[in-house]
């Protein structure tokens, strides 16, 4: 009778390394898989390192591009960002993560799918409820929400035990004092030492931008040109720069924005599991792309569509950080943003200067703005007239309100 | 028999001194009223000429106590913000404004109040909404949207010659290329050379705020302290000053802003009478109030009494914006604000720097953040075994859901 | 010189027939346009009577099917309901009517139109929003809203004066003492005698439905079929009647609930215009329409999406009741409710009965519901000790509230 | 050592009774409680039944006068209704029978509870969540969430042998084939026959009403008075009767409603554990009570505020509907429905006849509404020269997009 397999998303930390062998000597079959989502990894080496920890296959799949085409840019399009600050930087990669996962599971003829979250995350959440909505059959373990696993392994010693003792290779680097999560879009800090809120987070930790104040004394002005709320070309107005693939187009935002200090974040939120947590971030590109996107959307969305988009945006950004990427209310809401966001087209420029991404200019050939409308010339455009009509017609509740407000007072 | 009086609003500029005289010679007794609300200006000369134009009395009043305590911090606690970026600097004034005029002409026995807004903005709204909600029988004689001022006045031109031919004063500093609304809370620039989105706005436009470029190249950190969501001191990490008085504490946040380039903005947004326009503002010392205010929600509102400051504080940036402050919906829901603000209280750290502000530590007794259960640690706070029962009922929607999309794609 | 054409909306009652005149008199060419929506009126009648009075060419167009297919339907699939009670029937055949009024005015080469309606009411508003949405450069004649045509005529006894001097025929039947609007989908009563809200309305004003008191003593049960949350089949249960045709099912719909005294309404509600009303309505096909789709939504809606279907509705009400159905925020709210709707297939069994109208019974092709795990035997299903997890996750916000309440409580 | 202590919620049921003697075997000492919520009981022989099976202490408590006051009154003052029709009446007992359940366990210094509902529903959610939150340390012991209880009883037949074994008195009535919760407020009848949504409801399920069809010929009319959105005093504009005592007002809805046939409903609703389930209900007197609420509502509230209580009434209705009651964003959106409704003053008479509940008259000394100016007479109330300036100043945004429609279509 052949083993049970399992495929186990592999990091090659420590963690999953321990995983890894200790579900080989459950009994099951393994093979793991990495995902290239941009992170900062030698792929290579944790390819070797499964093998060497007894997986009978490892898989590495470079995810950037569909990260940036079918994650990043929808999210950014529906302005989605949560509790007012975060960027989903995490949260969006992990539906995509997850999607090869079950494809891989389905492709090996596994069973099982295992990970390494930790119980009291949202990551946890969004890879089991991808998981679930993309195979609902699927047995998923994860050995830190599991009581055999948790007697185990008590703390990070007994995991150093294990892995001495199965022969598998440690870093010599002891871990950071802290845990991140890194890819395209953004890296995470949280945890360990930054778990109190009110110690202000240590330069050394941030990784993917310089502070501020080491930033170059010159501002940067690029403009950023969009179709369909969706960015498409990026051109550096300084040094000619022009950049149109999606990939290399998030790449520069990114290398401009981090050069430059954009995009940190530092930030207590609220969890899915319902306990709060203090994250601090960095997501450089995305901070760019933002502030143009919402610029643009100023001079192409009529008032009241705006008003559904910053709705529906808070709605995507409640999904998507509650890990319903493939939920119905998802593909609902993302039609709503579509329909929104026919007209975003046009072009930003963003002036980039140490830790400050501002739209400066912005046109469009589907602007609604018109200069002799908003013109405070007082001859031109609508008849002001037609304002006093305006004026007192909206003030017909508040009168009749207004007139009771006295009669009770007068009573009363 | 007695001429009918009227209130002008007045502001010793051209045009209300030419609308000053007008009114005067179509027969009206002219109490002019001039609000300080924090705008740079000389009252006593705004004084003077008033009364050297005709009018019988002229008031000028200080309303920048009331208007931090009573009209700033309400809309700051209740984190409104217009369109995503716009932080109402023009639009909270103007109820305070009124409210006095009404008052003022309610004291004086006059029938008629009378101001020198335009016809395309927002500013005759707000004024003429809040004035009839305040006395629902009052008289608005609003020139620019009378036809017959219009036809006697076609241009700039033309009242130049009307104040030169009724003696009126005109300084000689010819007007801004573009119009501005100045305050404590802000100055706005638009229109004119400003008229062009896809123009940056010059450096020298800015009159608030130095730019980030000239800003000291050291960080300023700051402390500030809230009760029930409303700041009631700020202190300097760095020269130890300590403030606690609500005027000069606004008025510091502003000094440290200014000096520092926060606070600057440039949008395209829409006016309540349909039309878009551009506009470029500078709120220094708002911008950091509501850094830190955001910052605080973080650490000690729930979850989903968040959402619901959320989307009450979209409701309160609709109504000030459009005008409806003296609204019953107003009234509903800074009930609702206040209910959520109950427990925001507590200290945030800001760092200022070259345009940016940002909160980089927070602390409160009224904290929900409880680093005991948000650490990443796997024994400790709740049972995380709960977590895989958590996630199995939360996918209990997409499995349904997931089964039903195979049955029809089988079928179909 | 060729007079101005102008495109009348003309009813055939006294105040278009004096409004036709009277633009004639003025100098206008007069193209008189009838929409029929299913009113009942004597067409042919009209048509003499617009060509009697002076109009050069005198329109009748059917859009009865345009109505039940492109307005009535999208309606109820949005589950469209104004202020929770008020079915939309005078709404949503507004903007039909202008969109063939328009039509009609390109077709001629006319630069005016013009209606009837009151300037306190809100059908000016649908009417003349739409127009200018269709045709951004028309101009409107609304004589109600016009000083001259008001200081002409004071009252009814000018109007029938001036249709004496003009030889225009006057019904025999004095005007109802409250007007009404008629079409396919309902008819509204208001105004005049039923203007005291306190006063119950009498039975004589119901027209389109029997009181329930006179409905027949047995039940009817029909069962309504659909496809994407719009109806193509309705049965008879009792007789077997099928119908399929869009107009003739609605139609049917309204025989059996104008028989079975199905959808009055007296309500206090609204209008845009800031002022409260009294309507009283009759919608009998419509409300069992509106019965049997919420409740083939129960069936077949994920539970957020259900969620979002009713925002939206509660949008797509505002909209049309406020005249906004070429607006660009209505087209992206249509996009959210057709991205609901798509699975909402299946059939509803209505009971109709003296004024109720309730489903009783469904089943869908596309249904969610699962009775194996929606059963509450203990076995089958999900595993039920995962709700252990699911509470305690979800219970942990409440907690930590608690626990602050408490630290709260014992220091106050 | 003493044994622990559990406080058991005990109906006097087989279910209730088997978990009674099975927790008294494993050790504890129950003592049992009884929540009187209006339920039809014999309260006296449950006592004795809790008594009889070992129950150190059996506490029945009547909750009824507090239920009416402290949580029906609440919820209807708030509109609250789930998926457009449940009148959550088995959700608002919830919190109040687990108010006192752990009251009683404080009292008794029980560090447990124990309740019988299943894993699958709604129920279990809304007693654990408001135990978690009146008591965070709470122990909570639910057997049908227990593997050791769900071995030894796998289904119906287990728990008769063991009551037999146990001398635990059947009654022999043979249990209903469906479950049934009843109280003050509506009697619910779910599963079992009533499993499959396509089959009508048999007749004989229904308790607290007599079908539209066996209902008196002649209608009912009552008047109810409301003060700030509360019921206070019901006359019965027949017979002359009047209650004010609010126990025996919502009681008399409760008999008359039941004896006219009036609020029935038959829907499929989403649990909040993410399941499908059909329920049949009967809220006789609720269900006036909601007609009555709402027709006040538009007679009394501004347009705006009603729309807020609207938004604010879905909120209620899921925060109650899922178990929220003592969740800190229930009080947040009760102090706004406490501001909307401050006004909502009057009476309205509802005619009441054959399973209808219908407004037809309605009076108050806080309406907003205004004849003179809701009057269709042109002359009275506003200037409607006015409606021009606001429906072109409205229509400014629709004539932009129309404009930017015909420039693209042009080029496209």
């Amino acid at each position: 009778m052949s083993k049970p397999k399992v495929v186990l998303a592999y990091s090659g930390g420590l963690d999953t390394s321990v995983i890894l062998k200790w579900l080989i000597n459950k009994g099951y079959e393994v093979i793991t898989y990495t995902a290239d989502v941009g992170q900062d990894d030698d792929f290579e080496a944790v390819r070797r390192k499964a093998l060497a920890c007894g997986a009978t296959k490892a898989y590495v799949e470079n995810l950037q591009k569909e990260f940036v085409t079918d994650y990043i840019f929808p999210c950014f399009k529906a302005s989605a960002i949560y509790e007012d600050r975060y960027l989903l930087g995490t949260s969006i990669a992990r539906p995509l993560i997850m999607k090869r996962h079950i494809e891989i599971a389905n492709e090996e003829g596994a069973e099982y799918i295992a990970h390494g979250c930790t119980g009291k995350g949202n990551d946890q959440v969004r890879f089991e409820l991808s998981a679930f909505a993309l195979k609902p059959d699927i047995k998923i373990i994860s050995p830190w929400k599991d009581y055999e696993f948790l007697n185990e392994f008590q703390g990070r010693p007994d995991m150093i035990a294990y892995a001495e003792k199965h022969n598998i290779e440690i870093k010599k680097t002891q871990g950071k004092s802290y845990s991140e999560d890194d890819n395209l879009l953004h890296i995470s800090h949280e945890s360990g030492i930054l778990e109190d809120p009110a110690m202000e987070c240590p330069e050394y930790v941030y990784s993917k931008s310089v502070s501020p104040e080491k930033a170059p004394d010159k501002a940067t002005r690029i403009k950023l040109y969009f179709k369909e709320g969706v960015p498409y070309k990026v051109e550096n107005l300084d040094d000619k720069t022009v950049i149109t693939d999606p990939l290399e187009l998030f790449l520069y935002l990114n290398k401009v924005g981090g050069e430059n200090g954009v995009g940190r974040l530092d930030m207590v939120e609220n969890r899915y599991v319902g306990i709060k947590s203090r994250g601090v971030y960095e997501t450089p590109g995305g901070h760019i792309l933002r502030e143009a996107h919402l610029d643009l959307m100023g001079l192409t969305l009529d008032r009241e569509v705006l008003k559904i988009q910053k709705e529906a945006s808070l709605k995507v950004a409640e999904y998507v950080y509650n890990g319903y990427w493939f939920a119905p209310e998802f593909d609902v809401v993302m039609a709503t943003i579509d329909a929104c966001q026919k007209n975003v087209n046009g072009d930003v420029t963003v002036k980039i200067y140490k830790g400050n991404a501002n739209a400066v200019a912005r046109s469009s050939e589907t602007s609604l703005y018109d200069s002799d409308i908003a013109s405070m010339d007082v001859h031109g455009g609508f008849d002001q007239y037609d304002s006093k009509g305006f004026i007192r017609v909206c003030a017909n509740r508040l009168i009749a309100n207004s007139k009771l407000k006295s009669k009770l007072n007068k009573n009363g």
